[in-house]
């Protein structure tokens, strides 16, 4: 067994700690979240936070930060209750990333970082053109969390637009072939390796 | 741009819909979930919604399933206010996997399964010794989400031991190095390789 080191958190830099607590969670989800306000101006934002709730209904929550400054994705999604999640894959990681400028309201994340919006028609807000996995959601609840004033945004999943070839026959979606990438830390994108499937377990 | 196909959950049956549903929010994290009952009974548990809510004051979150039926996790730590994470790598994942069996609480998944549990001496709960990320947290809050009976769990991280190798200047720590897996859908389990790190993005 290794021997492993105790880190305080209480003693580190504030940059320092941001960038260490930021990777404790494990490997985090790359989505796009696209979203229009009222008058029509499109945005897009990179989260890290997406996270399954539930499968029926088919509930996802993503964690925006204190609404203490503009938040135009929380405002957007609170103004026309729907939003899209994206899936990020190696073609437009890059773009994805700059996303997270902090853009004045009147500048389309779209346009200022090389994305391309798209309607299903199905829901008034954007999708990614390039992303290989689209969701649609429609607003369900917001829960503000007290601690530290962020807020849990919960959708439900309304369509979903993909590669059927992605899809196996027990439904499992094989997002790696989709060649979306996962993210670790404030900045850290990869790859990833298939390494097993297990069957569901039961006491042996 | 590939024409993608439209998936409409509502005529999927129901362990096909779960599958697909459980791949939607992307890539999620592996993290062991070590508590104790108060009279001494050590429980583990595989957590793939582990989610980072700040860095200062450092939360992390985890998603509970209803309380239907035993929560043997949620009860430990609603008990006795501590838990612990523990990042899984390759060589512990079939055994992580394996925790998700539904034991009775009289058994130590610890023990089923393989795992060895390890006191640091800070808090009340079981790291388990395999992991080369591990993290102590004192419960902060629980909230429910009434839309499915789930529940946040919200912690606050008291200690981290890790190898300091793995630890960059900058604070981030290189958890590819520590061969930590990503999970996605029910029971895949993937490597990662390093695709790159962006400066943090402004306007250009």
């Amino acid at each position: 067994m290794t021997a492993l080191t105790r880190f305080d958190l209480t003693s580190m830099p504030p940059r320092y700690r941001t960038s260490f607590v930021n990777a404790l969670s494990g490997f985090k989800s790359a989505n796009l979240v696209g979203t229009r306000h009222p008058d029509g101006q499109e945005n897009l934002a990179l989260f890290s936070s997406a996270v399954h709730l539930g499968a029926d209904p088919a509930l996802l929550g993503l964690i925006s930060r204190p609404p203490v400054s503009e938040r135009h994705t929380l405002e957007n999604i609170l103004a026309t209750g729907v939003f899209t999640l994206n899936q990020v894959h190696p073609g437009i990681t890059e773009a994805a990333h700059q996303t997270s400028a902090r853009y004045p309201r009147d500048i389309s994340e779209f346009q200022a970082c090389g994305l391309t919006p798209w309607y299903s028609g199905t829901l008034d807000a954007p999708y990614v053109q390039e992303s290989r996995l689209r969701i649609g959601l429609r607003l369900r609840d917001t829960l503000p969390i007290p601690l530290n004033d962020t807020v849990l945004i919960i959708g439900e999943v309304i369509e979903v637009l993909t590669e059927p070839d992605a899809v196996g026959d027990d439904g499992h979606i094989h997002i790696h072939h989709l060649d979306t990438v996962t993210v670790s830390g404030l900045d850290s994108y990869h790859r990833t390796l298939p390494l097993a499937r297990y069957p569901y377990a039961k006491p042996r």
